[in-house]
């Protein structure tokens, strides 16, 4: 099948999506594949796929490739002043990370040009990217979550959560800005960090001895799909390096060994989250499990490369998802009640 | 000072937003005003000043006019083959109401090209566009509002908040869809008109002996500003026609007879309500208060006419807006990853 991949952006993560976009192109071997570079100045260039490696775009190489404009239905390429426009109107894979692609611009963009996409949609993007709605949402349908405090740059107020706590930009995945903080020495210097991202930070208690696991999903074909449970392999703590080595994962992993139990229980949680507002999009859900209760620690509504090293079949994935998009309806304009208003002045 | 009117929209809403650009043209008398005109197919137009007039729209006289395309900074106005373009780059006044403008569409778009706009950004608009996510960012906050249910048009569950009650489609203002239910015999009628607007709809208990109270404000120059508290003339209920007309106000109203205290309060309320989410817009928060309780009804972060009509000098008001927008960050790319990557692995 055909497939554009969107990727780059505005962002911090701005890297790490080319990286993800390099790994799904091998992963997506059998597709037709056209690639969609987004400029971190938001200008669309059509990478040749042949050129699809980083140093293209450190060196700056994509500023030689045809400019694409968004209109009606798809990304139009120019052919000079006297010739027409091509357009590349495939579905769309949403593989910005970060802003631009999580914070709802890329969704709001592809929706009012009318381009079908891989991703989650703009209510979709707000509650998963700022941690914060992340929060309010969990609240809101009932899974539980780890509690937090607010920190904003302008005015810090006091923390009361106890050491050990861990510090993070509201507003970037990644683990660009996180800190964990063991006691109060280092807090400040942990909050300079987060700020530097972010002018709002949440603060969380830091659970020692917790399970982590990892699942991933989407719903189509009138079902849920959920990938394989994996356990992440643990450090106290990723660094952004070996984070963006993860995002060029393609092997995939192990299950992990746990109880049928336990999956059933992430299993539903995953689905509280989903429903009615990541269809469209294949999400990974990170939960924590602590004294026996399960956690959802974050949405990554665009997971690395995809998070195709937890599915057996990837393609038929990325297949069943596009045939199964959402589609906004748009209302039909009358002009009824003006004409009534007319008619009623006599005009 | 320049500015320009966006409105329209693909929108049941479309026809008093442009009844709303009608009426801000002669508020805002003393600027220097042009008027973008958003069609129901998402075409912008380029609307003559001396032509707004609601038959221009309904009579499709506008699509004689000239095509506005997106660029980076402005509108762009195309010249024929071999003339170059013209940019309209003025602040933009986002005066699309309900979908496009209110769900987050249009800030994003005017956030990705770089275009400064009075009016809600992209989570704003999820805040407030939705009723849900209304009542989960008054959870999180702390703001009172009444309690509710949430109904699915393919899950019918139970309801049980007894009557009388309101009927209300999520996703939709300017009470389209909305039903007083005296009764059961009532409920599956106002049920089946709500979810002729959407999927899902809002149940909420209808309050007799209530109050109602609108205040707007906005943020600028480092501070809160607000105009007076109106007490709205009440019928049982509003239908679209009244309210239609409702957006085409001008005249200054009077101050509702409250207490000071009570108005402190009203002020508080909107305050936690905007901080942190709803800077650059000018938004009208409608209370109610029952049992000397002040509870959140609804924000409209578009209000019909810019609620212009509670302000006394409404020219000064959004000058003094559009010197206060605030602006996004953009994170510059260093490529120093993939350097650093590329080094690491020889290449």
């Amino acid at each position: 099948m055909k497939l554009t991949i969107l990727f780059g952006g505005a962002s911090f993560e701005h890297e790490i999506s080319i990286v993800s976009a390099i790994t799904i192109k091998e992963k997506l071997a059998g597709f037709d594949l056209s690639f969609v570079f987004c400029d971190s100045d938001h200008t669309f260039y059509l990478i040749d796929p042949s050129k699809m490696k980083a140093v293209t775009f450190s060196k700056g190489e994509h500023k030689k490739m045809p400019q694409l404009t968004l209109t009606h239905g798809a990304f139009a390429q120019k052919k000079g002043v006297f010739g027409g426009a091509v357009e590349h109107n495939n579905v769309v894979l949403n593989l910005i990370h970060g802003a631009d692609g999580e914070d709802g611009t890329i969704a709001a963009l592809l929706d009012f040009y009318s381009i079908k996409y891989i991703g989650p949609r703009v209510d979709a993007c707000i509650f998963s990217y700022d941690k914060r709605y992340t929060k309010y949402l969990c609240e809101a349908i009932n899974v539980k979550s780890v509690r937090y405090e607010v920190a904003h740059k302008d005015e810090l107020g006091n923390i009361s959560i106890s050491y050990p706590l861990i510090v993070k930009p509201t507003r970037l995945g990644s683990s660009i800005g996180v800190s964990i903080v063991k006691d109060e020495s280092e807090l400040d210097y942990a909050l300079d960090v987060a700020f530097e991202f972010d002018s709002v930070v949440i603060v969380e208690p830091f659970l020692e001895g917790v399970k982590e696991y990892n699942l991933a999903g989407y719903f189509a074909d009138g079902a849920m799909h959920y990938s394989i449970v994996e356990e992440p392999y643990k450090e106290e703590f990723l660094d952004f390096e070996k984070k963006y080595m993860d995002f060029s994962r393609s092997e995939q992993v192990l299950k992990a060994d746990i109880s049928t139990e336990l999956e059933a229980r992430l299993k539903a949680n995953f689905d509280k989250v989903y429903r009615g507002m990541f269809e469209g999009a294949l999400i990974r859900c990170d939960f924590f499990v602590h004294n026996d209760e399960v956690m959802l620690n974050e949405i990554n509504p665009i997971p690395g490369s995809m998070a195709n090293y937890l599915f057996e079949d990837f393609e038929k994935v990325i297949e069943s998802l596009s045939s199964s998009l959402p589609h906004a309806k748009r209302p039909k304009v009358s002009y009824e009640y003006i004409h009534s208003i007319s008619k009623a002045k006599g005009k």
